[in-house]
């Protein structure tokens, strides 16, 4: 099922994943699933956010298996759709074999997972579970200043209808396949692992404002450039991250005019921030921010600072999470990656399971499974829900 | 004649200009200029650089005027612009006076001057006086990939016709004036000055590389992240560049993927170095490109240097300057700003006048200079004219 998508939304110059929430190459996986879904006559339902579930059986209690579709830039091949090609592939096995669950199984796809496009992550699971408000997510401009809400209606989705959702009444448990991204598996000797937590983290927005001025004709002494500051943060961050445990990157920018003869008025930096533990995160980011309001104020700038999301630290139902881990006899272990599953486990008991990541890398064209661990994945998603269904 | 272009290209957010070669608001600049000439009843001739050349009279040995239309991104009202208008005033003023030249008398409009498009300042100067080789011009690509040869030719320019021309052949000396970006003028008291020299001045790029990878997933210490190595280099920068009275400027960056939730796989930055001499300009970037491969070397990242253009010293023409430094009674200053006149000295006489700047706030929509200033900028390019034709 990987092969049949691998050619949507890939960049032919990198090999990465381009997969933005109501891009082109995001309509033609909605309808891949619907295809899929279609194809083993399961009833596709499409909540008001854009999420896509695909029903095996009615009524209350469900099963939830899935994750998404969407990547970040240039990401891997795995990170998403791995967890729903194996809840596919679970739910033909146990067809195969006769089995006949006595509550409905669910496979979801939901929107906009990494925020790629709209800077919030997990958008569909936090608008289905009124996690985040509504009027907040439509309101959220991409690069091009295009709206979450005009986004949606030019694909003739209604921006009334997002919100809470009735499916949600219905769901019983959700468990979330998702390939590893760390090499916890690789150290454990094991193919298939499961969640105890996921790290708190968050976004921030740091606008550090200075004022344009000639590259050539202005002497250093008289400069206002925001750029020096923003780079002292950035080594501050390595350092306090570094020394805390924690995890601190600035991964996205814009500069303005940003032209290479012109001293910049405004560089605007993303801060992703993560943390064991609450009190880390809070004391990472506050040390992080002194250190930038420091450097701005000896630079004659000044710093501007958004938050743009903060998620607590997430763990995962133990009671399920410990059913999983003596039915698989498989290893327990933390991420520092966010996940819907990390959303729902507010509203429903959820548990994830990792499968290997050889490298550990993800988020990169570079991502990758061993075939024969994505296989031990399927079997293991197969057989939660052969013992929870 | 400012008021009839201050709308063409001008950002309705910033109030900056954004005036590109050969986009829609160098097209309308360009229908401008032309204007401006059949109103004079001037000849037009437009070289295959693009360069826009208006003559009063005929002949060899011309006398010739003129700067820029174009601009950097957001930039003032009076950066190129003021030479133009300036120059078609005081063709107004000598000839409302009565005035025969003795010499043809030309108003240019050069190309490309900022080079903000295709990354190559001057480009229209310099492929017409042979600097710079039409190939390399033409293969330059814009940020959406687009080449000057493609762009031309979208504009029915004949990408053939790039290169030397005709008309240097016919000019005896030429004269830019300019807005002064910095504030020798107003420390010296005087609303007009006489340039003594540009500093050398080059740009490179920068190609920090490393691995993306997932931000939340990836512990600091098995990071490949080129961000801290580019963030000590901006910093090494500025230090080495304060240290010896030269300037250092990154006001443009690439990072690959872009994503919040993505370590960078690359973070491509140019820098815009100049000097007083060229010898303090390649000990500055020799030392910076130092730190930068130092940094790199410690995080497990790589450097790629790439020289975009490295601009020698200019010093204008010593008789050309103290005659008119001696007709205007105006100061002689040096400048780190690059100019078309720098291009022009290396194949005839050639001078600057620069216009006070009260700020000296320049390459930003806050450029300004007093309406009392831009007259005495007239009076003394007219007197000039007068004195030299």
């Amino acid at each position: 099922m990987l092969d049949a998508i691998a050619d949507i939304g890939r960049d032919p110059g990198t090999g990465g994943y381009r997969r933005y929430a109501w891009g082109d190459a995001d309509m033609l996986l909605r309808e891949w699933f619907t295809g899929e879904a279609a194809a083993r006559g399961m009833d596709l339902v499409e909540d008001g956010n854009g999420n896509q579930l695909a029903w095996w059986g009615s009524g209350p209690d469900a099963l939830l298996l899935g994750s998404h579709l969407d990547s970040v830039p240039d990401g891997g091949a795995y990170d998403g759709p791995l967890g729903i090609v194996s809840s596919f592939a679970a739910v033909d096995r146990l067809r195969a074999e006769g089995f006949q669950p006595s509550r409905p199984v669910v496979v979801a796809s939901f929107a906009d997972e990494e925020g790629a496009r709209f800077g919030i992550a997990c958008a569909g699971s936090q608008l289905a579970t009124g996690a985040l408000a509504p009027a907040r997510a439509l309101a959220q401009k991409d690069r091009d200043g295009i709206t979450l809400a005009a986004a949606m209606a030019a694909r003739g989705r209604d921006p009334r209808a997002v919100g809470r959702t009735a499916w949600l009444a219905d769901v019983g448990a959700f468990v979330e396949l998702h390939v590893e991204q760390g090499r916890s598996l690789v150290h454990s000797g094991a193919a298939v692992g499961v969640a105890s937590a996921i790290w708190p983290h968050g976004r921030w927005r740091l606008d550090f404002c200075g004022e344009a001025n000639h590259a050539g004709a202005t002497r250093m002494e008289d400069r206002r450039d925001p750029m020096p500051a923003y780079a002292a943060t950035v080594l501050a961050a390595r350092r306090l991250a570094t020394e805390s445990g924690a995890r601190a990157t600035f991964g996205r920018l814009e500069v303005e005019p940003g032209g290479t003869n012109a001293i910049p008025s405004r560089v605007s930096a993303w801060l992703d921030a993560r943390a064991g533990d609450e009190e880390s995160l809070d004391r990472l980011v506050a040390e992080l921010v002194a250190a930038a309001r420091t450097a701005t104020a000896a630079d004659g700038t000044t710093l501007h600072l958004v938050t743009e999301s903060v998620s607590p630290a997430v763990r995962f139902d133990v009671p399920l999470r410990d059913r999983i881990a003596s039915t698989l006899d498989a290893p327990v272990l933390a991420t520092g990656a966010g996940h819907d599953a990390g959303v729902l486990s507010a509203r429903v008991p959820t548990a994830m399971l990792f499968v290997r990541n050889p490298t550990g890398v993800s988020h990169s064209p570079a991502e990758h499974a061993a075939d024969d661990d994505c296989t031990a994945g399927v079997t293991a998603l197969t057989a939660v829900v052969r013992d929870l269904a």
